[in-house]
């Protein structure tokens, strides 16, 4: 597969390409968010001085695992860690230097580069929920997730305007076999989408499938020079590093593919109950583990994740959109940009079984905190429900819409003369009305936030229709949406390619459910 | 009636009230908050000084209406307006002269001195919904409010724990005629509370009625001395000033009653379309109407009041928990804080016809933006549906357990020796789980916000037990608080004083509907 062939793009010429900008059914995607306003920041200089120091006490005195590797092992040996068994005590400083050569941003490349996106700076990328066993929609309860669904999915993920990513694992296909299925995620992501993806992290070997496809699609020397992946590796807190994990992390940052680094915390189990506690363990978590991409590559694109939850004490339950989780983001984000590195947090989160108020209330504190505390990555932003467990159908098309407003949030204020409306004002006058004026007029298209879902139907009308909640107007706008679903163009070459490959790798193996 | 009598609180001896404490209902509730984080500013010291200087100009070269109002006509005249008929041209920097008066922030006393807030400053103090009306509830739908609702909900918020004011108009009480609605309303807030309330506005003499119950609830000195009542006056955007709303605030100010100056928008119809065009208005009308406050009495405590929807120009709709509807809070309290003025904004607004998840995603818009933007009084902050119409039984309780997280978030974070946890990150190390340690033990009671609405069961158990979405768990909560509501006490002459005061009063007078 030639480069030319391999990043030979859908858009542009050819006959269905023509058809489809005809249609009345638009797929426009946004570019993704170059925020134009400050930072919220919670922490003082005090704080966050105290908790940096915190974590390199912590990486000196108390180590971190690096469970069964003992190539890691030997790798930070020779950067100076003092390695006991798997245990690495990483000198003070050592890990904040090793992190030095990560670049504070970096594109991903999508097949369509009209989708690439920036991630770092005050850029904002949004991609879809990630990882649950379970789907839930109106018309079919809450189910094992399928292959079927997860192709639903990408297609919704295509089809969101506000979203600039199709993300990885939208849901675990649980009918294809563990050891297979991600071949099957990554073929969907590649054929039914056009926009950035992220690569498998269960198996080394599935990372190294990953590339390999990555490779059919966009060339094998592009795949070299770019990233074209990110992918989730998440830190098994408190501070160890499995081999699995740590696996796909090599394969990946040796191919110079990007990976976010991020601990995986339920407040309190995982880590302490209070804010700067946490804070400390996650920033030595992700220091020892982005240094160590830095070691098995240097300049490998990585990414300070923190995925933080805080716990119901009385169940032990995962509680989502908590004031204490948006303090932990905030603070996170204040560490990372001190660090110069892409920040990953954030998502629609809730623990509602039922895309509800619970939800929408859970949901939104979180979405607001990631876009005031600097994320410049984040997964989760659609279909989460149910803590994680559950892909929801309603609820992706009800979080892709919300994500228009961080869109029109992040572009600011405008205070030119046309934005000061100082005519309108005169024209108008004591008394009058505007919406008739020549600003408005001229204004109005695009002055506010539109929803392609919520009502704003009068009461009486509103009624006569049915008196619809926003679920069932959601599982509506599923429907039309999958209805009016046009696959993207691909060159037929790499579709036969991608297939020809994923069937080879699944006659190669036997199918294994572990 | 004795100052001595008038002020005896309810809180101390008599048996119900030991009573009260033995039963296992708790009313707690929780002071006002006080922040210890940072505002959110979105606007550029440019751009303030562009809306400061626009401002002056609006007022100088198009001026305000105050219509019907000649005495007011005479007071700007005499402090040196240019007055055309019902139109004031305000010299200049004259308005903002005239607020320099207005104190930064003031106590409104509560008749149980417990639930006294202070208003300005870093405090922030949440009322309930005002205004609809309609009600809802899942058992009986959407009908006209009465008095029994109004009643309802006076004691819902006397239960809540995260709402520290009664409000006002929590609902329109159609049942009764409009002449005399207010003083049933007053008394209920007078007797089935002891929080803070607010005064009546649709007539000036209801705002004199409602200074003479706060005589015979505080007596008559004291309410000279000291603010009990806070009123809310709408500015009839744009830029015009009516004989009710004005004579209302003229009684207040004379009495040394609080008043929020609020103009009332919908971006698009009573001001531009964009930002910072409304912005401007938006402080060239509360300029004008704090000065009048000043002039009418120098000293009167005021609110600097900004109630600003967007619109949906499609169907004219106003629409709530816009990103727009927030960049215009951030910057109207960053304005607000500029006069050194207390600021009222925000509230769980929201235009969704029922109590599901876009009631809950517009809301938590808003209600972060209200925390981050520096609001002092937050009216609405629960309850509110369909736009204001409708006052909701459940989204009342919904809201105000949200509430809660508004506190929490508001503490910000601690920094101690306790709270960076390094003890207990070397108790457990690498691999190891925290709930069992020390810390955990000392400290998971306070760690996390704790909801007392939401569902945390796992899958199974929830379902079980009906699947109930938060609708229904709301639903059950009202009719539990409501069953378990108990009277605070209030002296009996008290209480027969303001009996005989609304019979009264009601006798004097035939119904009035209009």
């Amino acid at each position: 597969m030639s480069d030319a062939a391999g990043r030979r793009r859908a858009r542009g010429g050819g006959g269905a390409a023509r058809r489809a900008a005809r249609s009345a059914v638009s797929f426009d995607t946004a570019k993704y968010i170059e925020r134009n306003i400050p930072n919220y920041e919670v922490l003082t200089e005090e704080a966050l001085e105290i908790i940096e120091r915190n974590a390199e006490t912590l990486l000196e005195e108390i180590g971190v695992n690096f469970v069964n590797n003992p190539g890691a092992c030997a790798l930070w040996k020779e950067a100076g860690a003092d390695v006991q068994g798997e245990r690495v005590h990483i000198p003070r400083g050592l890990a904040r230097k090793l992190c030095e050569t990560a670049p504070s941003r970096f594109t991903q490349h999508a097949r369509n580069p009209d989708r690439n996106v920036e991630i770092g700076g005050k850029s904002l990328v949004l991609a879809p929920v990630y990882g649950p066993p379970f789907v839930r929609d109106m018309a079919g309860g809450r189910r094992y997730a399928t292959m079927a669904d997860f192709r639903k999915f990408v297609k919704l993920g295509y089809m969101s305007k506000w979203l600039h990513h199709s993300g990885g694992t939208v849901c675990e296909p649980t009918d294809v076999a563990v050891n297979k299925r991600h071949l099957d995620m990554l073929q969907a992501h590649m054929t039914l989408s056009d926009k950035p993806f992220m690569g498998s992290v269960t198996e080394p070997s599935r990372a190294q499938d990953s590339v390999e496809m990555c490779e059919i699609l966009f060339g094998r020397d592009f795949v070299q020079q770019n990233t074209v992946m990110t992918s989730l590796i998440n830190v098994n807190s408190p501070l160890t590093f499995d081999d699995v994990m740590m696996g796909a992390l090599e394969v990946y940052a040796k191919n110079n593919q990007a990976c976010i680094l991020s601990p995986f915390i339920v407040g309190g189990a995982m880590a302490p109950v209070s804010v700067v506690g946490t804070l400390t363990q996650v920033l030595a978590e992700v220091l020892a583990g982005i240094a160590y991409a830095q070691l098995v590559r240097p300049g490998a694109p990585v990414i300070f994740g923190a995925f933080v939850t805080s716990i119901d004490m009385n169940s032990g339950a995962p509680t989502f959109g908590t004031p204490e989780a948006s303090q932990i983001l905030y603070g996170a984000g204040q560490l990372a940009r001190r660090m110069g590195l892409p920040f990953r947090s954030g998502g629609g989160l809730c623990g509602s079984k039922l895309p509800d108020a619970q939800a929408a209330y859970e949901t939104t504190h979180t979405l607001n905190a990631a876009l005031l505390g600097g994320v410049n990555f984040m997964l989760h932003a659609c279909g989460w429900l149910e803590g994680g467990l559950v892909s929801s159908f309603e609820k992706f098309v009800m979080d892709a819409d919300q994500l228009g407003t961080l869109h029109k949030m992040a572009a600011g204020v405008m205070a030119d003369e046309n934005a000061q409306a100082m005519d309108a004002i005169r024209e108008v006058g004591p008394g009058g009305h505007y919406l008739g004026c020549a600003h408005t007029q001229a204004n109005f298209q695009d002055a506010f936030w539109k929803t392609q879902l919520f009502d704003y139907k009068p009461f009486e009308t509103w009624d006569e229709d049915g008196a619809r909640d926003t679920m069932t107007l959601a599982a509506e706008r599923v429907e039309r949406l999958l209805a009016d679903y046009q696959q993207p163009m691909l060159d037929p070459a790499i579709n036969e390619a991608l297939a020809g490959y994923v069937a080879r790798k699944k006659a190669s193996m036997p199918d294994s459910f572990t």
